[in-house]
C-alpha cells in the first residue's frame, strides 16, 4: 500500500493519508541551534540546542496514543460547536482531502474538511529562535463562518530527565500572559540530582518558551489540565468544548500554551493565523520575533531564506542520470539526511529520545564524511569538537559527546578513536585544508594540545599497543559492533574488524605524514598496515571468508553453529585492502551467496535464536532485527567493497534494493519513511520480515552516500584532486555529474568507448584529476 | 464538592464518581514483592520486588490521557458491538452508578451500566506473585445477552530507563501465547549502558509476566499496537472494535496480553471471569497461578487471608474516642499509609516514578518509627539492610538505596545518619529487642562490622567532627529540607536544625548506652548534648524564635526580607529539649503566630517569591509551594512540641487541621486522596491555595502517627515501659486505647479526675508502666 511520493522535482515528499503505518516524520532547525520534529499529523516537538537540557515543548515517547502532542491548531465553528483539527491530529476528523509535504527543512499539511481548506506551514526560520506555524483558511461555502481558532502546545521540564522527578520538578513551573502571549519558564534542579543522575548535565537555562499569535488573542490557557481537562486527550480537550478559554496562569503544574483568536470568513475569503513559539531569553525578544512573523510577508521571505540555503547546499554534487530513483536519493534526499545525521548524531528522533546517548564519537565521524562539501566549516569545527572532548592523552576516545558543552561519556570502544583518521582524511582530501594538521587540539582529559596530526598519530597507537594473544586489536567493551559481547566468556577477545579499520586508518594516515613531511611515520605507517594485513590473512581467513575474530572460541567460522558469517570482516578486509584481489573476491561471493537476500544484506547468518554468552547482547535480539538481521549502514560498506572489486552489477544490486523508496508502495511492512534509510530492516528470518526500524539516524545516510558518489559514481575527493573511476552497470550508457570541489566547478560527463579523462578537452593520465584552479571545467570520462 | 466517604467501619473508603480530581489510588501487594498502584478508574500498574528494575505493567506518569494504563476489562455486546469498561476507564462511557471501595490491599469497583452491573475486584494474594482481577457480571435485563469480554494489560521493558532507549530495547521483547496465557519476557540491557546510566541497576530479570484467565480464551494479542490500532488508544482499541483478536505473538515491539473470551447470560443470571496476571521463573508457575486462582473460592479464600492480615496488623493499636475523625485515622487509614511508606519509602506512586529515587535513608528511618509495634521482624531487618548499605565507616551515610540489591546513593546531607539513633531507640523502645545493640554488622564501604551500638556511636561522633565556624554542625549538601542550599555562597553554613537532631540522638544514644553498659559513654553523650544546646541557646536565640542556622547572612532572623522564620529551628529545639520551657513557649507562640494558618502549618514565613542564591533551590519553588509553602511532615512535629509544652488544644488545632479527611467535602480543591496524608500543602499565599501534593509516600505519615498516639494519646514506648502522658483537649473527658506491646495488650482507660495509673488496679508511681509479665492488663490513667 503506498501513502505517498515524491513531487517533480524531487524536492517534496507528498504524504496523501494521515494514518501512516509510524509517524512520518521531518525535521525543521536552524544553525543557531532550534530545531524541531514534526510528523505528517503535525506531531513532534521542539529543543534549542540540546533536547536533554533545553527541551521547549513536550512529546511522549513511544505514547499511546501514538505521536502526541504537537503543534496543533483547532478550529471550531461558533455556529455548529463543532471542531476539528487542520492537521488530521489530533482531533482526528476524517478530513475530505488530505496532504503533508515535508521538504527540507519545512512541512505544509493541507486538508480539506467539508467547506473549509486549510494549508498549514511549519518551519524554524534561520535568523531567530522559533518556529513558525502559518495556517491559511478559506470559507469555500456560500455563507459566511464565524470560527474560534486555538493553537495550542504543551511545555516540559525543560530538562527532560526532570519529567521523572515530578514530585518536586512540577512545583518549579511558571506560565504567564504577557504582551498577548504566554510565556513559560522553568528554573534549575537539585544540583545533587543533576551531578549524579546526568554526569553531563549543563543547566544553563535561563529565559522563556513563548507562544504568540498574528491574531487579536481572546483568551488563553497557561495550565495544561485546564486546556485538556483532566481526564480528556487533545482529541477532545475541556477548552476547546467550553466557550472560552479561562486565562489561567500557572504557578506549578504542567504548563501549556493555548491562545483563541476569533475569525469570521465570507464565502470565497482566506485569511491567515500565524502562530510563533520559540525560546528567548528576554520578554521583548520573545515580543520582537511575534511582532515580525505576524507579519506574512516576512514568513514568506523566512521561508524563502531557508530554501534558498537548501538550494545551495544541494548544489554541491547533482547527478544526472537515466535512474531518477539514484538522482532523487543523491541529489536530494540522502544529503538531507547527512545533514541531519551530522546535526544530531544518534541523539534525537522519533526513536531516540534525546536524552542518554548523547553525539555518538564514532557515529559523528562517520556522519562528518558525507557533508564536509557542503558545509566544511562546521566540519571543520566538529573535528575540534571531537578531538578536544572525547580523546584522551592515551589516544582512544570516550564513547559519546553532547552537543550543548560537557564532558564525554563510557569509554573502552576498540575503534572509536579509528574512524577520527578517516574522518580528518576525508574533511582534508575534499577541502585542501591541509593545515589543520598541524593546528593544536586539547584533549578530553588533561591540559596538554597537540597538533591535530600528533592526535591522528596517538589514536593508531592506542590501537597498536591494545592487542591480543593473536596479536589482533581487542575487541575491548566492543568494535563498530556495539552489542559483540566477546568479553563475555572471554579474557581478551580480539576483532578481525577493528583490525581492518586499523589497516586502513594507517594507510590513510600514511598519506597525511606525507602531507607534514614526516617521512619515517610514512614508512612506519605502512609498514604496521602490512604486518597486521599479513596476519589478519595468516590467522582470519576461513577458506571462503574472513573470520570475525577470536572470543571464546573462534568467532564465525564455518563450523559455528549460529553466526558462521559476518559481513563486517568481509567488507573491511576488502575496504582496507588487507584482502588480496582473489580472497576479496572469494569473501565477497560468500556475501553474496549466504547473507544477500530481498530485504538487503544480513549482518551475520545463520541468526542466533536464543542467547548466548559467547556472544552477548547480539544474540538476544530477536531473530533477523537489528544486528540480528539486516543492518542497513553495513550494506553501505558491502556497495563499496564490491566497487573496490569493480563489480559494479553487485554493487548498484545491494544499493537499489536497499533504498527506502524500493518499499514506497508496500508502506505497511516497511512502516518507516520511503525518503530517508533506516538503520535496520527485518530479515527474512524474522517475524516481522521486511519492517524499517529506527529511520532518519544512522550511518546509513553518510555511507550511503559515500557508496554512491565516491565508489559506484566513483568521484572521489583525495588529498591530490579529484579522482574518478565510475563503477556502473552494463544497463548504464553513462551519466553526468556537476560537483563543486574546492572552488571549481566540475561538469563531469562519463560515457562509454576507450578509457580516458580529459579536463577541459586536455587529456589526463590516470585516474585523479588535479585540482584545477579556474571556477568551472568539464571533464569529460570515457570508460 | 465531595467524591466519596468513609464505610462505617472506617475500612473503605468509598469513591462515588469515577472523575476524582486527580487519580485516587490503592496499593495492593504482598510480603513478596509483588505490589500494585490502582486508582479508582483501575488505572496503574505492578512491579515485583523493584519498580526500577521489574516492572510488569505499563503506567505513563503525567501522560495525557490521565491515568493510564491498567488494568482493564472490555464488555462488548455481541449483538449490538456496543462495548463499555465496567472501570469507567479506559472507555469512559458515563455510567448509571459507580462505586470504587478502596480497601487494605484491596480495590472493588463497581458500576451498572443499563442492564448489567458488574464488581471487579482487584488484589494481590498473599502466597503469589500475582494478582488477581475477578469480574462479577451480572444480566439484569429480560433476555439474553452474549458478551465478548476482553482482559487488557500492557507491559513494560522490565527496567524502567530501558523506556528511554526504544531503538534497542524495542528488539529485545517476546511474547507468546502457550498454555492459554499470554507470556511475556524480555532481556538483560546492554551491560555499558547499564553500569554508567544506572549505577545501582541490579539486572536480574529471568522468568516471565504472564496472563490467564478463567474462562476459555477465544484469541488474544501479544502486541500491543495491534490490540489498541496505530492512531487508537486503550478507548477505542482496534481489538475490540474488530470481530476478533488477531493472535499476534510478539518478536520485537511493545507487548501487550489481550484476552478475549465470550459469555452469555441469562435474564438475571451472574458469571464471573478471573484474571490472573503476574512474574513467574517458569512457565509452569504461571500456569499454577493461573489454575488456582481460576477457582472462585480460592479468590475467596486469598482475599480472605488479605483481610485477616489487615486485622491482625491494626489490632496492635485501637483507640476508642468520641471523635471519629481521630479513630479513622489513627487506627486504620494512618497505619494502612505508614506501612506502605514503609515499604517504598518515597519510591513508588502516582507522583514518584519508581526510578531515579530509590529508597530515602533519613525517609526509611522515619517510617521505621511508626511500623515497630505492627511488624518487628521486618523493623529489625530493615535497620540492618539500611546500616549496611548506606553506613559509611566515617558514620555519615548514603542518602538513598535500592530495594532490590545494589548499593545506595547521592551522599553529604548532614541528617541522614542522624536519624539512625532514632530508628533504632524506637525499635527498642517498642520491642526490648536490646541485643540488637551488639549484634554485629557491616558498612556500605568496608569490609568491616562492627556492633549496631557502634554504628550508632559512629553516627553522632561523625556529626560531632563536622562543625562550623560558630561550632553548630556544617548543614553540607542540606540538612533534612534538602532544598536548603547554603552553600551556594557561604563556605561553611551551619544547621541550627542539624543541632537539634544532633542534641536529641545524643540523649537517646545515651539510653542505650546505658543498655550495653557503657557508663563513660552516657556521661560523654550527655555533655555534648548539654553543650550543644548551650551553644545553640547561645548563638541561635532570635529573641522570638531560633534562626535556621548560618549561610553567607544569618538565615532566618527578623531582619531577613523572606524566610524571617522557619518552622523547622523551633520544632527541633523543643523537641530535643535544647530550649527551656519558657523559651519554647516563645518560640511556638511565634509559629502559631506567624506560620499556622487554615491550611496547615506553613514551613517558612514570608515566602520567596524570587530565586535568592543565598538560599538555593527552596526559594525556587512557587510562592506557597512544597518547601516554600505547607510542608505537612514538618506540622507534625509542630504537633509534638506542642505535645512536650503540655498544649494540648494547639496540638490538636494543628493535627485536626492538616488531616486530609477535613478536606473531604472541598476535595475539588484539595484534588488528593481523603484518606492519606499528602506531603505539601498550598498555602495561602499560593496561587493554588489549599491544594494537596504528593499524597502516599510522605514521612507525614509516620510521624502523625508517632503524634497522634504517643504525643497527643501519649501513649509512648520508653525503653523501660510504656510511658503514659496523654496531652488531650479540655473538651474531651478521656478515651479508650488497646495496645499490644511487648507481648502484652494494655487495655488503657484515660478519665479526668485525680492524676493516678493504676495496672490492674494496682498503682503505679511516674507516668512509666514496666513491663507487664502478663497476656492482658487494664490501665486506669485519671489525668
Amino acid at each position: 500500500m503506498r501513502y505517498g511520493y515524491f513531487s517533480d522535482d524531487n524536492r517534496e515528499y507528498i504524504i496523501t493519508r494521515p494514518d501512516t503505518p509510524t509517524p512520518w516524520i521531518n525535521y525543521i532547525s536552524n544553525l543557531r541551534g532550534y530545531c524541531g520534529i514534526i510528523s505528517q499529523a503535525a506531531g513532534g516537538f521542539s529543543f534549542h540546542k540540546d533536547p536533554r537540557d533545553r527541551r521547549i515543548t513536550k512529546y511522549r515517547y513511544n505514547n499511546v496514543p501514538v505521536d502526541r502532542p504537537g503543534r496543533y491548531f483547532y478550529i471550531k465553528d461558533e455556529a455548529t460547536k463543532e471542531y476539528f483539527s487542520p492537521t488530521w491530529q489530533p482531533v482526528m476528523k476524517k478530513p475530505d482531502s488530505y496532504e503533508c509535504r515535508h521538504g527540507q527543512g519545512y512541512t505544509v499539511i493541507s486538508q480539506v474538511m467539508k467547506d473549509i481548506s486549510t494549508q498549514v506551514l511549519y518551519f524554524v526560520p534561520a535568523d531567530h529562535d522559533c518556529e513558525i506555524w502559518r495556517m491559511k483558511i478559506t470559507n469555500n461555502s456560500k455563507s459566511v463562518k464565524k470560527f474560534s481558532v486555538y493553537s495550542y502546545s504543551e511545555f516540559t521540564l525543560w530538562c527532560e530527565p526532570e519529567s521523572r522527578n515530578i514530585q518536586w520538578s512540577l512545583h518549579l513551573t511558571k506560565g504567564s500572559f504577557d504582551r498577548d502571549m504566554v510565556l513559560y519558564n522553568f528554573i534549575e534542579p537539585h544540583p545533587a540530582f543533576d551531578m549524579n543522575a546526568n554526569k553531563n548535565y549543563v543547566g544553563d537555562r535561563p529565559g522563556y518558551a513563548f507562544m504568540g499569535m498574528s491574531e487579536k488573542v481572546l483568551d488563553f490557557e497557561c495550565v495544561r489540565d485546564k486546556f485538556i481537562g483532566m481526564y480528556n486527550s487533545e482529541s477532545a480537550p475541556y477548552g476547546v468544548e467550553a466557550d472560552a478559554l479561562s486565562n489561567s496562569i500557572l504557578r506549578g503544574g504542567n504548563g501549556c500554551a493555548a491562545l483563541r483568536t476569533s475569525i469570521i470568513l465570507k464565502p470565497g475569503e482566506e485569511k491567515e493565523i500565524i502562530v510563533t513559539l520559540g525560546y528567548a531569553e528576554k520578554i521583548e525578544d520573545a515580543a520582537m520575533m511575534r511582532d515580525i512573523y505576524s507579519d506574512s510577508s516576512n514568513v514568506d521571505a523566512a521561508l524563502n531564506k531557508v530554501k534558498a540555503g537548501w538550494d545551495e547546499y544541494l548544489n554541491k554534487f547533482k547527478l544526472e542520470s537515466t535512474d531518477r530513483d539514484l538522482n532523487l536519493v543523491v541529489n536530494v534526499w540522502n544529503q538531507y539526511q547527512c545533514k541531519t545525521t551530522f546535526d544530531w548524531s544518534r541523539y534525537i528522533s522519533f526513536y531516540e529520545n534525546g536524552e542518554g546517548r548523547g553525539m555518538g564519537t564514532r557515529d559523528s565521524c562517520q556522519d562528518l564524511l558525507a557533508i564536509s562539501s557542503q558545509m566544511p566549516e562546521r566540519a571543520r569545527k566538529r573535528i575540534f569538537e571531537i578531538l578536544s572532548t572525547t580523546q584522551f592523552e592515551t589516544g582512544d576516545c570516550y564513547h559519546q559527546f553532547f552537543p550543548n558543552g560537557g564532558k564525554g561519556d563510557l569509554k573502552g570502544f576498540s575503534d572509536d578513536h579509528l574512524w577520527l583518521i578517516q574522518m580528518v582524511h576525508s574533511y582534508i582530501c575534499e577541502t585542501g585544508d591541509f593545515e589543520i594538521l598541524q593546528e593544536e587540539c586539547g584533549y578530553a582529559d588533561s591540559k596538554k594540545k597537540a597538533g591535530v596530526y600528533q592526535h591522528l598519530v596517538d589514536a593508531v597507537n592506542y590501537t597498536g599497543r591494545m592487542k591480543g594473544p593473536h596479536g589482533l586489536p581487542l575487541i575491548l567493551t566492543a568494535d563498530w559492533n556495539d552489542t559483540l559481547h566477546l568479553w563475555m566468556e572471554a579474557e581478551k577477545p580480539e576483532s578481525t574488524v577493528t583490525a581492518g579499520l586499523y589497516v586502513y586508518a594507517l594507510k590513510l594516515l600514511s598519506e597525511l605524514s606525507d602531507i607534514v613531511s614526516k617521512k619515517s611515520d610514512i614508512k612506519l605507517f605502512k609498514q604496521r598496515a602490512e604486518k597486521m594485513s599479513d596476519l589478519v590473512n595468516e590467522v582470519c581467513w576461513d577458506g571462503e571468508w574472513y573470520i570475525r575474530g577470536f572470543g571464546s572460541e573462534v568467532i564465525g567460522t564455518k563450523s559455528s553453529e549460529k553466526a558462521k558469517i559476518f559481513l563486517n570482516s568481509q567488507v573491511w578486509s576488502v575496504i582496507s585492502g588487507i584482502a588480496t584481489y582473489e580472497r576479496a573476491a572469494v569473501a565477497m561471493d560468500s556475501v553474496k551467496k549466504m547473507l544477500a537476500s530481498e530485504e538487503g544484506v544480513k549482518k551475520l547468518w545463520p541468526p542466533f535464536d536464543r542467547y548466548d554468552q559467547t556472544y552477548g547482547l547480539i544474540s538476544r535480539y530477536n531473530i533477523g532485527r537489528k544486528e540480528n538481521g539486516i543492518f542497513a549502514h553495513a550494506n553501505a560498506w558491502a556497495i563499496v567493497a564490491e566497487c573496490v572489486l569493480n563489480r559494479p552489477e553487485n554493487a548498484f544490486d545491494y544499493y537499489k534494493n536497499i533504498l527506502p523508496l524500493k518499499r514506497n508502495d508496500s508502506a505497511e511492512i516497511y512502516k518507516t519513511e520511503p525518503y530517508v534509510f533506516c538503520q535496520a530492516l527485518c530479515s527474512n528470518d524474522a517475524l516481522n520480515k521486511g519492517e524499517g526500524t529506527n529511520s532518519w539516524l544512522t550511518g546509513t545516510a553518510s555511507w550511503m552516500y559515500v557508496a554512491a558518489t565516491q565508489y559506484m559514481l566513483g568521484i572521489r575527493p583525495t588529498l591530490k584532486g579529484l579522482s574518478i573511476t565510475p563503477r556502473i552497470p552494463v544497463s548504464w550508457s553513462g551519466f553526468k555529474v556537476t560537483r563543486k570541489y574546492r572552488g571549481c566547478e566540475y561538469e563531469i560527463h562519463v560515457k562509454r568507448g576507450a578509457k580516458s579523462i580529459e579536463v577541459d578537452s586536455v587529456p589526463v593520465t590516470g585516474t585523479v584529476i588535479p585540482v584545477c584552479e579556474n571556477k568551472k571545467c568539464v571533464v569529460d570520462v570515457t570508460i
